[in-house]
């Protein structure tokens, strides 16, 4: 069971780069094997008919899809922004839903998660990204695992402080990974 | 592999009702075996805190309860009403909610369907209808089966007219039980 | 300035008639008049296409409608049940949607609140009933009154324990006010 | 009254575009006062909070919200990408907000169009785009203009070819507009 793992965040102390390693091990725990890229790897420009039309696509959407093609699963993890999703997250989703071929999602079992400063965690930003992974035929998860109050929940080996906090990210994880495996055929 | 399929529609002549049972008779070709409730079996009262502190959960709700609980897969095609869901589905999944233990829906496989006689589908049914049914752990099919126009679509034996909506249909309806069979360990 | 306010709940110690009755009195020290209703004058069956062909709308339909037809403006406030709106609120909503004639929340400003036991408040319960609502016409206020942790919000005499989110009520009701009056000419 | 329009599209011949000047005509039939932007002077990297933390907000963010702080209101044509929002003017919205001060889109009316070669119009994006902008206070108006099958929709002279949907399109302004007067107190 091979999986990728990456933060929908740019910024190098982002809660979302600490939760997806976590999630990385938990996975890594489980017997699966992960690999955590990180969203520089999917820099691209903003989505722009006449750039595809002259160039294709760019080199960090290509990257995305290659990684997410090779996988078996993935898991990403994103912040919320304006009570949405990232642009940033769905210009990468947009840019790759331009190769041809069928989407790289289809039929790839995926975890969403994230990590926030607010009381609320990020669910609404995972709600609305269901939407185009969905339609592109990805296999999410019903459960998602939202860190609320994410500047004071990890410690500074990076774990989380509140243990049940973290059973429960292990346990999503594992139960992930149980479907997953299903329905891949792992 | 037991399927229970119903469509969220009490009129009688709904297109909901037929294009539930061609669900039905596909996964049967794929090898299920299917019951289709009716949705007056889950007639139930609005929810209410005071019926329910009073009362408890009224029987049809434990029927829909019950129904989902003995299958190991399920299928609810949808009208799509002001944009959304309709209420009555909601009010079901409400109620149904409130019934003790962990939701009867975690870990079940789903596949959304609606008719509708608009040009666009019930599509924006079924993507508010994934909210609450995933909250409560359901695994629900990315692929969904939206049929347009659905007051010209069956011919007098209640087939679908058009034979290329109808081999959608059966390899979404065929796709979703493979995904469902890997689930569910069948 | 005449609005209506009712919190789409029937249990009698719900919170959000708590809050409803807050909304109320905020919006009478703004200058307007208001009437709340008890949801149970809107009590009717679920919606059923037959029982409508032979009996028409329910008395407790036509009610709401007449109710927001004779108001300038309305406040709602609702439960979230099951990340989404309540069957109950949505299940008037398409019953009202039935009645001849242009929509009835057609150019209606209104205001939705939200109190709810949990830490996230009911949010995507309001977000949800925004849908059915803005498609039917209404100019929903963008600012909508969330209340978290409603069992321990309200003191003896039903007032927000908390001075600040008193103070955010008293102004966002105002605000909508300020908004409603101008929609509306009044 | 001053109104700011723009197609959420860098493509020159954008569907958008072409739709975004026809809203701006029948603005200005009605007495309005309209300046069309081109998106790509609003263009501007992925939101990074390394880059926000180095450089501060990029020029084409500043220049975008200083176009929606000049105008009275505004009118945004987006396309739909994958069921959603294009990740491009999500991430404009993320980076504006970026901003201090309070949102620039308080208080602001707001109409949105969108067209989209497909049967069912670009409808899904535009109710994903609403949740940001009414999150940061925008009064969209409730009635939106959703062109379908846009490659088939314009004339040689850019008009839409179907006079029915010229009048929806002019009546849609139109109606925006009496709302948006009386918010700004225009």
């Amino acid at each position: 069971m091979q999986l990728v793992a990456f933060a929908a965040a740019f910024r190098k102390d982002s809660f979302n780069r600490k939760l997806v390693r976590l999630a990385a091990a938990a996975a890594e725990r489980a017997g699966a094997s992960v690999e955590v890229a990180d969203f520089h790897e999917f820099a691209m420009p903003l989505y722009d008919g006449d750039v595809e039309a002259a160039s294709g696509v760019p080199a960090g959407a290509q990257r995305l899809r290659d990684r997410i093609a090779a996988a078996d699963a993935f898991m990403i993890s994103s912040p919320e922004y304006n009570f949405s999703m990232p642009g940033t997250l769905k210009n990468a989703i947009d840019w790759v839903s331009r190769i041809p071929g069928p989407p790289v999602w289809r039929g790839k079992p995926g975890l969403l998660l994230s990590a926030s400063p607010s009381l609320v965690g990020g669910n609404r930003a995972l709600w609305a990204v269901r939407v185009p992974l969905e339609c592109l035929g990805a296999h999410l998860h019903p459960e998602m695992f939202s860190l609320a109050q994410a500047h004071q929940a990890f410690d500074d080996a990076g774990a989380l402080r509140d243990t049940k906090l973290a059973e429960r990210l292990e346990k999503t994880v594992a139960t992930f990974l149980r479907s997953a495996k299903a329905l891949v055929g792992g």
